[in-house]
């Protein structure tokens, strides 16, 4: 079965085409600057004549022409993949908010449509960009199902105590404020495939995503009992451009003595906070090039990047009441051994201990890299999105 | 020695007349509502003829006229306790903000003046009431020596991976945003007490106020090595009427999507959130008669503010990597059995364990309460801010 996994974004069409249940990605790409006179289609395949990519700037107006444009390669006599876009059988979607409507992977119907368009003010950002990759999928993909992953409904076994924020229950109530955490679909890929390798389901797991955006998870028996992002995907850990959890003082403070806009301080504390905004930089490599280079500033910045890691371990090992492994994935967490090392420093007192030979070396798809007297397993899981994406399609229409 | 103990707010003044060394309180009370046609004088002594108090009603148009009205009441001829205003050696003052600048107690010289002036915008509401309070004591205790005491203060050995924020740094460097940390006052003095009570100083303490305002701190040797509060004395735990922790997300969706003004969401935040918002009831005891009749919202509030309070007790644990004592303290920490059963379950991992009969009864200055099998120490002890800013004020001047 084919399934082509679109993860639809405000300028940008990312996608993959994955035979289920083989698991196999047949090609991958993405069209980037939608809307721009430079936009860009990327298209990568692996094909009897082995691996062929193509990259292609022209100015593509809209997703329409966007996604026409991936079908095109798709279908392309000499490189192309499928002879025909109805070969697609299913589409699934990514779509990062699913509000409380959505703790599974839906089906795609009118109805549901609907329901993700009410979701808009949740995630004004995404939802909008996410549906528009929907409308656009039905039309080139007419006979294919589509399908909705959302980012959220993996976090909807928290319970109440964890989502439930500290403000009159009308805002709950009619207007659905809660914490609802995202990168769901990464935190159940790599618990699951923890579950897997460990052999036992009755584990007391946490899941580090650490890519540009950045999240944990508390997982206990297969479910998220909490996560470090609330209503939006700004708070929690810091990354590479937000600041994660911050006293709303400071909002109060920006505005109110300052002299901020508030949609200033929005975008200061979205786009030009985090890790950019202690160093200058936001990629982790940039900043250890810096570190290298002697520079204090970053040396500080990557310190208060995993105190605040360690800090949610603490909390979330509280309420697990135990700890029995910690899954560090996302581009971050699957490369950067300098994070896992100072993460897992000075954490003794819950038996982690870290082998700095094993933090080193290249990673497998699963490695442990705790010492042989940690109590704690230390697993570096790569994570693959697209993947549990295409699997959970397969799990609802495959038979 | 006579201190003269004053927490000045915006429209009240809280007073203790302490002699030191002895610690001896001569009398107690306040002056509430100043402003208002019914302002309310209250004032407690010891006196030769055993205990007696007064309450007045009567308009006091400012804190000069307050603290006029208790320095009457000081040396009335009937149930005074000095001669004269003079016989006060030292009034000490607490001051809610203390900045960077301020990492311990300081004789008020104009220097100390203008700086504490300078903080009022990082602490616009108390800042400017501890100000006043000030230069009406010079009025009326000319012949004192004026002392300030920060309830910043004791959060000032923080590190910086616990103090800054991931905001650009200029915010920092240019307008000192940063998390400080608040009743510092009651943290130091319940550390204290702990420390001398379990007669060693290398601990690693956690240390819970709740009263109306709630926080917490981890103290380590003695120090204090983050806190739960920040910028300002919103954030952390859920209190009274404070949110505590909240997403920032939060703010700008009130504001963006569903029409509320900045100001409408920070009085939400600060006025109407926290115990109240979740129950209609801001003082635990009210809640606790509502959970006694079966409401539901009332009882999930209880548990809602008792999982902050052990995830921050998991987190600090993390940063001292590991944890000897958790100390109760505050109006709450000190008589809410319930809360404290809340915090302490399912905390095993830990070590904690809590005797539920050493819980129940009535409090000692300090009490363990903590199972005979508990690897950390549980106690209770009662705070003492106004005796700590005598001892503080003591410490300065008092040879």
């Amino acid at each position: 079965m084919h399934v082509f996994v679109i993860n639809s974004g405000s300028s940008s069409i990312k996608y993959q085409l994955i035979s289920m249940p083989e698991e196999q990605v047949i090609c991958s790409g993405m069209v980037d600057r939608i809307g721009l006179a430079n936009s860009r289609v990327d298209y990568k395949a692996k094909s009897a004549l082995g691996e062929v990519s193509r990259s292609e700037e022209f100015p593509v107006a809209d997703h329409s022409e966007g996604l026409k444009a991936v079908a095109k390669l798709l279908t392309d006599a000499e490189i192309g993949v499928i002879s025909d876009p109805d070969q697609v059988a299913v589409v699934g979607h990514r779509v990062v908010h699913g509000g409380e409507k959505f703790a599974s992977t839906q089906l795609i119907s009118p109805e549901v449509k609907s329901k993700i368009k009410e979701l808009f003010p949740l995630a004004p950002l995404h939802n909008p960009a996410n549906f528009l990759g929907i409308e656009v999928a039905e039309q080139i993909f007419s006979k294919a199902k589509q399908v909705a992953v959302f980012d959220t409904a993996f976090h909807q076994t928290q319970p109440e105590v964890a989502y439930r924020m500290a403000i009159p229950n009308e805002f709950y109530e009619k207007h659905g404020i809660r914490n609802y955490g995202f990168h769901g679909t990464s935190h159940k890929y790599v618990s699951e495939r923890a579950i897997e390798y460990l052999k036992q389901s009755n584990l007391k797991l946490i899941t580090i995503h650490l890519g540009n955006g950045c999240s944990m998870a508390a997982v206990q028996d297969g479910k998220c009992m909490d996560t470090s992002m609330g209503l939006g995907p700004m708070n929690g850990l810091i990354m590479g451009t937000r600041a994660g959890d911050i006293d709303q003082s400071v909002i109060f403070h920006l505005v109110n003595q300052l002299g901020y806009s508030l949609s200033e301080v929005n975008a200061l504390l979205n786009k030009k906070s985090g890790m950019l905004g202690l160093t200058g930089f936001s990629d982790m490599r940039d900043i250890q090039a810096q570190i290298s280079q002697g520079n204090q500033e970053a040396h500080l910045a990557y310190e208060l990047y995993a105190y605040r890691i360690k800090k949610y371990i603490g909390s979330f090992t509280a309420v697990m009441n135990g700890l029995d492994a910690v899954i560090f994935t996302g581009g971050v967490g699957e490369n950067d051994r300098m994070t896992r090392h100072l993460v897992c420093e000075q954490m003794e007192y819950l038996g982690i201990q870290l082998d700095p030979l094993k933090n080193e070396g290249r990673k497998q798809a699963i490695q442990e890299i705790q010492g042989k007297d940690s109590d704690v397993k230390l697993l570096v899981i790569s994570t693959n999105e697209e993947l549990e994406i295409a699997k959970q399609c397969f799990g609802l229409l495959g038979n």
